[in-house]
């Protein structure tokens, strides 16, 4: 069968130098097959995640060209009316933010609620953001810029405790993997993932559909996915995210946050405290500028992001500047660890980072004088 | 680099039983990469493509989940007012023609220009739908179902010498390595392709853009693809669909046509004449179903389509309605020829057409009397 031939392909896992990795897992061998094939194979990839994410019953997924696109998704099927309100936690991914700010700008009610100084969201000003005109709230389950865990099921509670109408979406793209996911015990009506987060190919997303009847579709035409996204499906894509998804372990970083934080020795503001996945650190440095770090780090091999990594626009970082003191934010930076990084490396990047932090402010120093 | 390091990759073209297949290329080794080095091969990608197919100056090609992205993504930028008109043939694709519905179910003025007796678009009638509300035109360039090639350089020539202010996008999936393709000459504004119509793998389409500054991003987000586009680029998706159009050629398939359609001795309503690619072959028998036609070849190891092969929904063939005379429209059945066809294999799908239909013939025949 098509999902045999799959499963004798040869998996390409290849890191790359420092922190900062493109990985994937792809069929090596696409044996030529029927489309019927194709199709069953793509819906016992449907069930096997549905199974292993616990969907509740009469639930789907869908396959999507990117998180992105499931993410945009949601909000164009759930935001229909201008006398409903739309909340979202400010600390969203570049895809839900900057969509729901179109249809801000499109006059639609759209709030964005406040963050914690490690980037969850606040959650007494959610509770406060609820009326009798709320239709949506969208709150990203592991925060992208700080790693900082949302209590999603809590949230869930909460929100439709208020109001059973309400329906809840969260961006589950950075939790995948690094925390246990329930869905049916969660209870969200729409749930983001995304392969390349797994180590599995680029190019290819998905999106938990609570109740499939509800759906309106985002992207139109010839009615696969059951009529929820249209497009040929990217049948090596879908599978190599199977692939990628069977080999996933749910794995604690914390030793190697540990390693990295006991060996830096400058002036910061940590945003990822312990309530955060343990392989995200958002860390800001007074005195020095995130982007000279990061090259200065390059040229010892070492990979960090500043701002926002999955944002390819140039800018200031949204989600930070709401949380971190004005004289730290403009040196943050964000580190995030890869399968295959050891505890002697997170050392070593620690001890780069505080020597590259005091070199970049002697040099200012000196030019100062 | 990258490009190198894809170029090493073997490619896997393998074929399927009868005339339909799924064979794509795919980079089976997809090294690690630093994210700029990813980022230098699309750009590369970007402008082999716009040579190739021969851009005009300022023009650009953005990578996207699929052809039906593409022209999703075409209608969200265009259709914006409800005071102008929006002009469509009828022998558009679903992608195109169910989104355009959408539009008109909420109050858009969409007009659908009917078609000649071989599937192209009737260019009398469109002439008629211009007036000076009208603000896009979108004609196929080759008809996925009859595989009629439309005029489109004559149609933009006379669409914008109405008025040069009227966008024109044209659906090239079928005509890519079909016909010649010279889109600075052409003169269209948006031209959509796809990856798996040439033996690159599903999931990954393109769309042109003659003039980016006036496109609106159908998916929002992180600013990927010139800020055109949002989403983790598909890199494997891409680098493969290079390598497909890289082993390009275009073909002509007149001498399988002629061999199918000389073994054909049966009642038939021939929609493809030779103003059609042809490797594509919409064909009409009197008295019998085209399914049951289609269930009947596949024992035998042949592989045909009915109704739109793009179209998962189940129902009626909208393009064939309107040109097939009644007593031949249920005897549809749609032949394209793939790679690795032969000669040999055409003839004996002609004999093999005609003794099925025969034989349903006389089956109903019997059961009558």
């Amino acid at each position: 069968t098509f999902i045999e031939k799959l499963n004798q392909v040869t998996e390409n896992l290849t890191s790359c130098k420092g922190t900062k990795k493109e990985s994937i897992y792809l069929p090596s061998i696409y044996e030529g097959c029927e489309t019927t094939d194709a199709k069953k194979a793509i819906d016992e990839t449907r069930t096997y995640f549905l199974k292993k994410l616990k969907g509740k019953a009469g639930s789907t997924i869908i396959f999507t060209g990117s998180a992105t696109e499931s993410n945009n998704s949601v909000l164009n099927a759930v935001i229909t009316r201008k006398d409903k309100k739309y909340i979202f936690s400010a600390g969203e991914h570049s895809s839900i933010y900057e969509t729901a700010k179109k249809y801000k700008e499109n006059g639609y009610n759209i709030v964005f609620v406040p963050l914690n100084k490690n980037g969850s969201v606040n959650l007494e000003l959610l509770r406060q953001a609820l009326d009798e005109t709320v239709a949506f709230v969208s709150v990203i389950y592991v925060s992208n810029e700080t790693g900082a865990i949302n209590p999603i099921k809590d949230i869930v509670k909460m929100v439709k405790g208020y109001n059973s109408n309400i329906q809840v979406h969260t961006d589950g793209v950075q939790a995948l993997g690094k925390v246990e996911i329930n869905l049916a015990d969660m209870g969200v009506d729409y749930f983001t993932i995304s392969a390349h987060k797994i180590n599995g190919p680029k190019g290819i997303g998905a999106l938990y559909i609570a109740n499939p009847n509800k759906f309106k579709a985002f992207v139109v035409g010839g009615g696969q996915e059951m009529n929820l996204r249209s497009g040929t499906e990217n049948i090596p894509g879908i599978l190599a995210f199977r692939k990628a998804f069977e080999q996933l372990e749910v794995k604690d970083y914390s030793a190697y946050k540990q390693a990295l934080l006991e060996n830096i020795d400058a002036d910061n503001f940590l945003v990822s405290n312990d309530e955060c996945v343990s392989n995200i650190i958002s860390i800001c440095f007074k005195g020095v500028r995130g982007e000279t770090i990061q090259h200065m780090l390059e040229d010892k091999g070492c990979l960090v992001g500043t701002g926002s990594a999955c944002n390819s626009k140039a800018g200031k970082n949204r989600v930070l500047e709401g949380i971190v003191p004005a004289e730290y934010i403009d040196g943050a930076i964000r580190i995030s660890f890869g399968d295959d990084v050891s505890i002697e490396d997170c050392k070593n990047l620690g001890i780069e980072i505080s020597s590259a932090v005091k070199q970049y402010i002697e040099r200012i120093k000196r030019w100062i004088m």
